[in-house]
């Protein structure tokens, strides 16, 4: 695992990553069962808190989900437009039989607070505990404990799942700070 | 209220009601408390399942919650990017001395099973249910009941809150449907 390439990871400041997922871009989380890392494709998540909180819909049906319960951690990745056919490739086999590292050429980087490797390949990466496990909902709650961000990337649009197969890139841009200032939290 | 204007939005197929809210664009959430209509923003949702449910993070800060938690019910309303300046206001400002239907020019139209409205101006409207209230996370898991969409409308692009008062608008479309042929339920 490579430990340099962390270098291109800007560390980011903790109470902005939850900007990295408001959009709900799909992401990629990865896992590790202290044996093997692996990832899975999600577009099911959810910011709860500024602090930052997620929350990710995931069961038994995922083969991550053992080592993410196990371990009680996991990366989210978030991938960049050009990266969309490796994310598909990534949430359409199962890591019960695909080192998806090495097939979809992802570079696993080791991580400050979690055995689940950040992907260099990828615009953002937030390494995360998972604090509770909603068993009845299948919804798992992470906290996010340190947000890197690489900038030196020139393709910095996200892209979200639509749920059909199709997805949409990131479009224009609009400022409405002004209008949002009494609900923006601090430094935000 | 106005039940004409249902005309415009037909009934979309109930199976693919998640595709709506799968690529996490900003939407509005009516409410009834039995007297008076409200509406607030709301950016943390998440699809939770095809069938369709929706989590929702929200709690007492919002005037709405309490109405939607006597209730039990409520509407997801999508809108597009021509409404944004509504949508921010409406996010702005608190239906405790509001009517923000009214401040907004948006229309109220009576949905067939919940008192609270659906909005006109929107894309589509879905009728949903509150099927459970995760206290401790703040989470209000919700059951979609009927879904309906404004195929009428020419401006079909969401947008998405980055949470920093910058918004994102839907870009380029992207078909990846045959390599994910295995995953998409059946019928979507």
């Amino acid at each position: 695992m490579s430990t340099g390439a962390r270098a291109y990871m800007k560390k980011m400041q903790l109470s902005k990553a939850f900007t990295l997922m408001e959009s709900g871009p799909v992401v990629l989380v990865t896992t590790s069962d202290g044996k093997k890392d692996n990832i899975m494709t999600i577009s099911w998540t959810m910011v709860m808190d500024f602090t930052p909180m997620f929350a990710i819909t995931t069961g038994p049906w995922n083969y991550s989900y053992a080592a993410l319960r196990k371990s009680k951690e996991c990366v989210i990745s978030i991938p960049t437009f050009d990266l969309l056919d490796k994310v598909v490739g990534v949430g359409t086999c199962s890591g019960a039989d695909t080192d998806k590292f090495e097939k979809f050429g992802l570079t696993p980087v080791k991580g400050k607070y979690v055995r689940s490797p950040l992907i260099k390949e990828c615009l953002a990466n937030i390494e995360c505990k998972v604090i509770d496990i909603v068993e009845n909902h299948n919804i798992v709650v992470l906290e996010g404990i340190v947000a890197y961000i690489d900038n030196s990337l020139k393709e910095k649009r996200t892209v979200h799942a639509i749920g059909d197969g199709t997805f949409v890139v990131d479009g224009r841009k609009l400022n409405r700070r002004e209008m949002m200032r009494s609900k923006l939290p601090e430094g935000v």
